[in-house]
C-alpha cells in the first residue's frame, strides 16, 4: 500500500527500505534532501492519495509534537498519523484528540529491533482502534519479523497502549543488560576465570541465559576485548524513568529496573554528591581518612 | 567413548539418553533401581575398563560430597571424575585433592539447559587440566548444542573455573527473570494494555528483550494464564546467594542481582519482621495506624 | 499575634495548643463542631482582624486544595495563607497563584514532629517572599522546638521550597526507618543474639546509630515485644514516591530510598505477579517445583 | 580497678584517659613507645595482678589475631581477656577456644562512638558468660555513656554475639548514612532550595530524622561547604560486607544497607565495568553513541 514516513534517520531509513522491499510505495520526508523523496510536509501531503497513511519517527518529545502539529495542517480528514516514535504514552492522548479535531486518525506504535531490524524485522506494539488498526495492517506485516503474526505482532489496546508496551519492554531491557553486565565484572574480577570473552562466548547457544542481548555481547567483547575503548557513562532515553514512574504510580515494586536506571544516572556523575557526604560522615564520627580533592588527581 | 554416570534424576536421565544418541556406552547408577544400570558404585566401577570416566550429577552439597568420597574408594590412579552438579566452586579444590590423593583427575563442570538440554543440548562451562578436558572432550562434543563449540561450550580455566562460571550464569538469570517479571507485573496493573499476556507473546520475536527465557515467559502463560494457579513463593538454590557472596568478596557492585535474590528471601516470609518495624515505628512519630495481626485475617 | 488555624486533627489540635501555650491567640476551624472554635470559614475569617494569618493544617491533595479555594472567597487582599499540611510543592505555585490572583499571600510550611510536636516542638520549613516569612515567624517561633532557630527551622526558599524540603525528608526518614528495621530482622534472625530488644534499647545511648528513630523503635518494641500484635502491611503517605520521581527527575541515583519505597509496595500485596512470574519461570526450564495456591492455605 | 589496655591508637588511647578519670588503674601497651606504658607485652603481663583482666583494642583480623596469640603466651588461667576491636564475629570462638586452652576467659565488646566516646561515653555490645561478664562490668560501667545502663550497654549473649551486634550497628550506620545523603544529593540538585545547608542544620532539632549523625551531617557541612573539599571515593571496613553476608545466610532481605555497601564500592571503581558492558550494548542494537576513552579526557 501507499504509506508516507516522516523521518529517514537510523530507523526511518531501514524501514523505508524494508518496506519498498516488501512492495510498498512510499514517500519519504526529512529536512535533509539527500535522503528525502519530497521537499516538504506539505509536498509529502500532495504526493500520497487520500485517505493517507503517515508514519512518523522522529525523536520524541518536542520534535514529534511539533511533527504531528505540522500534519494536522497539511491532512485531513479521513487520514491516519502512526506514531512509531518512543514518545510517552501520555502524548498519545493529546496528540490523537488534536488530529482528530480534524478528523484525522491515530495509532501508537512501539518499534524494537534497533538498527537490526531492517533485516530480522520489528517488534510492533501498537496502540489505538480496530479499524485503524487494521487499515495499517498491511504495513506492519511488513515491518514485523517473519513467522506466527502474535510473536512479533501486539494490538496493545487502545491509543496510548503501543507506547506503554514499549516503555515497559525499554524498562526490563535497562534490567536485562544490567544483569548480564553485572555477571560479566564478576568474571573479570575473578583470577580462576581465564578468558571471560570465552565464557559469554559460550553462553549464547544451549544455557538459559541465552538471548539476542546475549549474543550481541559476546560480539561487542569480540570487537573491543575488554571494553577498553569505551567508558561506562551511559545515556538513558526516557523509557526506563517512565517505567519506574508508571511503576509507582501504580505502586508496583521495580527493584530491578530501578537499580539499573540509577546505575546509568551514577555513570553520568563525575563524582556523586551522595558518596562525599557519607565519606564526610565517616570522617566526623570516626576520624576516618577521607580522599581530598587535591589527592585524587 | 565410554563413560560411567551417577545420578539419573531429572538431569542425568535426559543426559544418559543423549549421550547414548550420540553413540557413546553409557553406565548409569542411581539409588532408584528402576533407572538404574548397575546395583552400586562398585559394580559401576566394575563395568568400566580403565582409566574410566565417571560424571556426578547429583544434588550438590553432602550429596556430591559423598559420592566423591565413594567414588575415591572404588576408582583407581588414572581414573576422571567430572562433577556437573551445582556444586559451589569452593568444594572444587578439596574434591579435586582428596581425589589427587588416589591419583584420580578431576573435572568441574556447569551444565545449563535444565529439561530442555535434552533436545537441546546443554550449555557447558568446565574448569580443569587441558589434558583431562582433552579426554572428555568427546563427552562435551555430544551434551553441547549443534553449531560452533565455542557457542555452547567453554573451558573456562582451572578446576573451580565451571561452577565459577556455571553460578555467575545462575546469578545472571536471577537477574533476567526478575527483570521480565517486573515488566509483566507492571504491564498487568496499567488499564490501557488490554491482554498482558499477548504483549509478552508479541516480544518473542524482532524485539531487543527476545530471549529463551521470554519464550517461556509467554509460554508458561499460555499455560497459566495471570498465574492464577501458582503462588509467588520461590526458592532459590545457591547460586544466587554464592554470586552476591562473590560479588561482596570482589568488591563489585551488583545492585540488580542482589535485588532479585532479596526479592526470593521476601517471597518466602509469611510476614516482613522488617517492615513490621518500619510500620511501628511510623505508628509510634505519627500515631499512623497499623495493620493489627487480628485485622489481617 | 492572631491567627486563624483550619483543621483540628491530631496535627493541628496539638499545634492550636502550643501556640496557644505560646501567647497566641488561635481561632480554629474544623467541621466537627466539638472541636472548633467557629462554625465555618466565613466565621473565620469574620473572627480575625484583617490582614489575617491563616494555617491550614488538612490532609494533603483535595482536601487541602478546596479549604484553600474556600479561603480565597472568605479572605481579602493583604491576607496570608500558610499551607502546613504535606502537600506535593507542584501544588504550591498554583495555590500562590490563584491566591495572588486576590491579593492573598502565600506561604508553604513543611511540618515535622508528628504527635511528639506539641511537648518537643516542630521541625520548620517554609517557602515564601521574605516579607511574608517575617510576618508570620512569631508562629513559627512558637511552634519550632527550643534553641537555636537555625536547628528546628529554616526558610528553605521561594514558594515550593518549605513542602519540597519537606518531601525530601520524609524520603530520607522511609530510607532510615528501613534501615533500622533490616537491623531488627537481622539481630532477630541470629541464635547468638539472646535478646534483640535489649540490643536495640542499648543501641539508644553512646552508639553511632542513636537517633529520635532509634529510641522510638526501642519503645515500639517494649509496648509489643517481638512485634507480635502488628503485620507489616505498611502504607505510605505520598511523600515517599514523590522523593524518588524528584530523583528521576534530577538524574540523582537513590537506591537506598527507593528500595524502602518499594518495600512497602510490596508489603501491601497478598501475593507479587513478579514472584509469580519468576516462580513460572524457574518451573518451565528447571522443573522446579512452585507453590500451588491450593496448597499455600 | 585494675587494667591492661593493648592498642592506643584512636580508640584505645581515649579510652585509657576515660578509664583513668574513672577511677581505674590501666596499663596500657602499645609499639610506639611514646604512648605505651610498658615495653611489652609480657611486662604489661607483669605489671597486672593476676587474676588479670587485658583489653585489647587493635585492628582486626591479622593483628588482632596475632595480639590473641601473643597473651596466650604471657597471660595464666583466670585471667580475662576482652576483644573490644571490630572483629569478625566469626573469629571469637575461635579465640574463646584458643584462650581458654590455657584457662584464660573470654569477652567480645562491640565499642561505638567513635572520637567522640571520651566526652559521650561509648556504646558497648558485649558477649560472654555471665561471670565474665560481671567481673569485668565496672570497666564497662565507666565506658558507656551516662545514664540508664540498659540505654548503652547490652550483654547481647555467649561469645560472639557482642561483635555480631556490633556488626548489625555498623550496617544499619551503613543505610542511615546513605539515606541522609542521597536526601542531601536531591536537595542540591533543586534550584527551589537556596541553601541545601541550611535546610541540613534545620533539621538537627524537632524533626523526624533528627540524630547524631543528622548533626554531624550539619557539622560536616559547615567546616566543608559544598563539599568542595572531598571526594566521594569512600572505604568500608569489613562489617558492612559481614552484615550483608549474614543476610544472605539468613536469608534475610536486606535491600537498603546492600545498595549503600554497593555504593561504597562503586565509589572506589574509576570506571565501571557494569556500564562498559551496558554502554556497548545499547550500542550494539541501538547504534547509540558510547564515550570512547579517547574523549573522556
Amino acid at each position: 500500500m501507499q504509506l508516507g514516513l516522516v523521518g529517514l534517520g537510523k530507523m526511518g531509513f531501514n524501514m523505508r527500505e524494508r518496506l519498498r522491499t516488501g512492495g510498498h510505495e512510499v514517500v519519504g520526508y526529512d529536512p535533509r534532501p539527500e535522503v528525502s523523496d519530497v521537499a516538504s510536509l506539505a509536498d509529502l501531503a500532495g504526493a500520497l492519495e487520500a485517505p493517507r497513511v503517515v508514519w512518523v519517527m522522529v525523536p520524541s518529545g518536542t520534535v514529534t509534537h511539533q511533527t504531528i502539529l505540522a500534519l494536522a495542517d497539511v491532512l485531513g480528514a479521513g487520514d491516519l498519523v502512526i506514531d512509531g516514535g518512543n514518545s510517552r504514552y501520555t502524548e498519545d492522548g493529546p496528540h490523537a484528540k488534536l488530529l482528530g479535531d480534524k478528523g484525522i486518525n491515530f495509532i501508537d506504535a512501539g518499534v524494537s529491533g534497533g538498527v537490526w531490524g531492517l533485516k530480522e524485522g520489528y517488534g510492533l506494539m501498537v496502540g489505538g482502534s480496530d479499524a485503524d488498526v487494521a487499515r495499517a495492517m498491511p504495513i506492519f506485516d511488513t515491518l514485523r519479523p517473519a513467522g506466527d503474526v502474535a510473536d512479533g505482532f501486539v494490538h496493545a489496546g487502545p491509543v496510548g497502549a503501543g507506547h506503554y508496551a514499549k516503555m515497559v519492554h525499554n524498562g526490563i531491557e535497562y534490567g536485562l543488560m544490567h544483569a548480564y553486565a553485572e555477571g560479566y565484572e564478576l568474571l573479570s574480577a575473578e583470577d580462576l576465570i581465564t578468558d571471560p570473552q570465552a565464557v559469554i562466548q559460550a553462553w549464547t547457544n544451549g544455557t538459559v541465559v541465552r538471548s539476542w542481548l546475549q549474543q550481541l555481547l559476546a560480539k561487542a567483547l569480540k570487537e573491543d576485548p575488554g571494553f577498553a575503548a569505551i567508558s561506562g557513562y551511559t545515556e538513558d532515553s526516557g523509557e526506563g524513568r517512565w517505567t519506574v514512574e508508571e511503576a509507582i504510580s501504580h505502586r508496583v515494586p521495580m527493584p530491578v529496573i530501578a537499580a539499573s536506571l540509577f546505575a546509568r544516572f551514577a555513570s553520568r556523575q563525575e563524582d556523586s554528591p551522595t558518596m562525599k557526604a557519607v565519606s564526610a560522615l565517616r570522617n566526623q564520627f570516626g576520624g576516618h581518612a577521607v580522599h581530598r580533592i587535591s589527592e585524587s588527581g
